[in-house]
């Protein structure tokens, strides 16, 4: 199995960890993530967003977009419910984690990393949005010790990759006490890995 | 089972259009797009994003997120495949949808409804990224019938829901005439609705 993959990409962070946890071995393919010429060469005929991740199966069937490659291995196993409303509910957390969180937390932390200078107006509505999306967290995450069924899942993996990062990205996370106890729940895992291995 | 619902919202249509086919009753409440004062008290405690669609089913519990809704009632159905691999390709687009199409074509879609004049970089970035997404789409269509598995699915309904309707956001839909024979072959799906309805 191929992962084509960024070290400091959070969404490629998201499939280690699960694969990690699951001791599921694969080959890594380093992509550059700020130079993104030839990514219509690499990855055109195996995922038409050109992005990473982008996995190749041992059988050389494609599959992309973290989350997606999240629930397919995660499915029959401890990190995916098998109640229906449940299962909802992670999914739920996913699609909050790519529409309400990464495009705020991860491009924040990536227009740093890359050195760009976004406009005022810019930085502004990343700080805002992403803020927005961390009070959500906060919220839900002071009633209970796990985003989804009070036990450990992909939901957690997912968000957890681009929040615990989010100071990289000028995110203080002092003011949100209920992520930073949840932050600590996730990385006593066992199988844990950081995102620089 | 109560839908928080809005006619011109495509993410509202996308479930109104999956329940459709399923023959499933709910009722619908109203709630203005626009001005979102009052989004706290109504959706506060349903659904911590506060967005719409957001479901509150017979027994009293809640979903959000227009995709994760679609999957919760199309699993077992004819809508969502049994196939894993085919499953996550379903994800694949659903992801897809909210990342890469979504924030382009139905935010330049929203400005025009709502009489919002964006910055001449603001109104480029989402017609670059919107084009984008269709190049992607139609690179796909021109191989295939559907989405995913040449078969009708909840991938098909998510997509469908702004591409249909992203000439009112300014996007020319000519120039892809695989995505519109693949619209007209979603239409003609029996139990059909269109987001007027």
């Amino acid at each position: 199995m191929l992962l084509y993959d960024s070290a400091v990409s959070g969404n490629c962070y998201k499939v280690r960890l699960l694969l990690a946890h699951l001791g599921v071995a694969y080959d890594r393919h380093a992509v550059d993530v700020v130079d993104r010429s030839g990514r219509a060469e690499l990855l055109g005929e195996l995922n038409p967003a050109l992005r990473i991740p982008t996995l190749v199966l041992d059988d050389g069937r494609p599959l992309a977009e973290s989350n997606a490659i999240l629930v397919y291995f995660a499915d029959g196993t401890p990190y995916l419910p098998e109640d229906s409303y449940e299962r909802a509910q992670v999914l739920q957390w996913l699609f909050f984690e790519q529409y309400d969180h990464e495009p705020n937390i991860a491009v924040a932390r990536f227009w740093k990393l890359a050195g760009i200078t976004p406009s005022d107006e810019d930085a502004a509505g990343k700080s805002h949005g992403g803020k927005r999306a961390l009070k959500a967290m906060e919220s839900h995450l002071s009633a209970t010790d796990f985003l989804v069924g009070d036990r450990y899942s992909i939901a957690d993996i997912s968000v957890y990759a681009y929040t615990h990062v989010a100071p990289e990205g000028g995110f203080e996370l002092e003011p949100y006490p209920a992520i930073n106890a949840w932050l600590e729940r996730v990385a006593a895992q066992p199988g844990h890995v950081p995102i620089s291995d």
